[in-house]
């Protein structure tokens, strides 16, 4: 077992470069089984952040109290939103005339919320994307609440690809253009913006935010849950541009209104303290420690690049489930040539000390999820073993 | 600082004896902060309980991983979900015809969901009771969806207590009656169960559940979030009879719609893993440390009286703000002669040590909320320096 003791000093320091250039860093030492956790979500945490959140759990320095018993009406919470907000605000460049809100329910709960406060009542329809198992379930929902126009469907393709820029033709009258900027079970990322600068872009981040820069202000909303690269599940971040938040629908439930968690800064009823708190250490950790999101960019696209190059030069014995062109550097999704040799891989990568490997449920194969947290040397190690595994397969 | 390092055996066996009979105990030492946080919620929890979070922060003993960073999907959290589900029934003596579920959003959003499920569209007006601070939002909410009739309203009595028998009428017709169980601001409780065996019963439980035995079979929704008594912020427990969910409204959103959640056993979306470890963890100590609600009830009970008895013989320089008849066992309101010597009250707990007993800031004062975790130990130190404080202010 990996043991942190507690500490009763600021946060743990670590030395980026440890992350940056080794591969066996401090920050996922590889005795630790979190090291090689490739699940899909709720993904990895980056070690000095768990070993701060550790300390919390009995007393926060600032505090005497545990993370777990404080109030959220004290100063002490009320400045953690603050910062968090900052953070987050520094990382992405996000101007002013954006509000930052924690809320609960996950993305589920914006798949609903979204369409309530900016669809309801409206007579031209919200042009959505069809492009993978998360974007059908946005639909269902959007369409319980008002008009909506599937633009594009990746049904026919088998949702093996995402739309070229010359299948897409959005109308000026809809109230919003919605889209998932990553599909985590296909394994599908859009590596542009999608849309019109005279609509409304509302945009699913829940498995890419903070893991690149992504030209916030683009978007009108963006909305993303917390267990993929910026914290436990538990809390749902939303950038939401002020405009939408003053046109938004009326005599919605009061939880389900934008407008009464930006008037109340994200405190009008008990928010989740305790995973906020995680996401303002998580900040932290981007800022200081990765130095930005355009490092830690770099950094995913060389775990990607590696894993991919793995399946490219393996002579179809890994078969990555999107083109190449829409490739995800966050879900690395793939099969082997048969169920069988998967049910092999799947066992002795378990022995190796792998977790989280299964494909989702609804497409099966092989999924390495490698969010902001899993460094490269973990990646390497999965690369190293995929290798070796295809060898001792005789390809 | 108070320090627990990490461990890898198994959950911390507390003696009970030291809970029940000393005071300065080993679940609540003294030197602690945590020990003395009277505060109205998130509430403090027990130490053993701290103990074993803070090792699943680095790693739970059967996973090998972060519960930060472990499947929903995976084997081991089914068996959290199943094991805390039969603990509370355990506890509560709950019959199979009842769903357990794990939801998010707080009571807030049970404030809402309830009459999506049980009151849309019906003709008839579902009857609620407004008995205080927390009463008046849910009312406010039950009425966007459906037809709404207050049967009592402690308005004209400043909230200062709740109605007698005699003067409730409930209708036959109603789909439900909803009232809540403990009045957190004005620390008011319903010491009896209301309604009408022929019309189901509603109660938001939120900061009374698992405090005492509460015939949960007379109810057809129990609804509580956690941090209170039973956890974290960031999960919400419902109890609901199955007989509801078969006849709960059709077409609402995916996560407002109770038959959802049943049918997917809590896992319906990313539910809040940690919160619902933390969870399971107070109820194994509410069974195994504590001996079950009844022992549980009875620790309350002697908290609550001790406080009252210091009020009652202060000879009005405590000012209980309920009528004694409905005193909470939960929350002790109350105000000083004047607002100088509040402040000065305020001042001397802090240094003292005692946090979190600023009254809820609806109608200020003091409020000591003695929750489960709370000791007996601590409620005698607070009693000790409120005898202290009444002396030195010369009365």
């Amino acid at each position: 077992m990996h043991c942190v003791s507690c500490f009763s000093s600021g946060p743990l320091k670590i030395q980026s470069a440890n992350y940056f250039d080794a591969g066996k860093n401090v920050i996922m030492p590889t005795n630790s089984h979190n090291a090689l956790n490739f699940s899909g979500g709720p993904g990895a945490l980056p070690e000095s952040v768990l070993a701060q959140v550790q300390a919390s759990i009995i007393e926060v320095p600032e505090t005497g109290l545990s993370i777990l018993g404080i109030s959220h009406r004290s100063a002490w919470f009320e400045s953690i939103v603050r910062e968090t907000e900052n953070n987050i605000r520094t990382l992405l460049g996000l101007p002013e005339n954006y509000h930052i809100l924690f809320l609960q329910g996950g993305a589920t709960q914006q798949f609903s919320m979204v369409p309530m406060n900016m669809l309801r009542g409206k007579r031209h329809a919200a042009e959505y994307l069809d492009t993978g198992y998360w974007s059908r379930k946005v639909i269902t929902e959007a369409m319980r609440e008002g008009p909506v126009r599937v633009v594009w469907s990746g049904e026919n393709c088998g949702y093996r690809h995402l739309p070229r820029e010359d299948e897409l033709s959005f109308s000026a009258d809809a109230p919003y253009i919605h889209y998932v900027s990553n599909e985590t079970v296909e394994g599908l990322q859009f590596h542009r913006i999608l849309g019109r600068d005279d609509v409304p872009r509302v945009c699913d981040m829940s498995s890419d935010f903070l893991s690149k820069p992504c030209e916030a202000d683009k978007f009108s909303l963006i909305y993303a849950h917390a267990q993929k690269n910026i914290g436990p599940a538990g809390v749902t971040i939303v950038l939401v541009r002020d405009s939408v938040v003053q046109s938004a629908g009326q005599n919605l439930p009061a939880f389900l209104d934008y407008r009464r968690h930006v008037d109340a800064h994200s405190n009008f009823n008990t928010p989740p303290v305790f995973a906020i708190y995680v996401v303002l250490l998580v900040t932290r950790w981007l800022l200081n420690d990765i130095g930005g999101v355009e490092n830690m960019a770099r950094i995913n696209r060389g775990k990607a690049d590696l894993l991919y190059s793995i399946l490219d030069g393996s002579d179809d014995f890994y078969r990555g489930w999107g083109e190449a062109r829409d490739r995800s550097a966050m879900n690395v999704s793939f099969n082997l040539p048969n169920a069988d040799l998967e049910r092999a891989f799947f066992t002795e990568a378990k022995a190796a000390g792998f977790s989280g490997l299964e494909g989702h449920r609804a497409i099966g194969g092989v999924r390495a999820s490698i969010y902001n947290a899993l460094s490269l040397g973990a990646v390497e190690t999965l690369a190293d073993f995929m290798q070796d595994f295809r060898h001792r397969s005789g390809r």
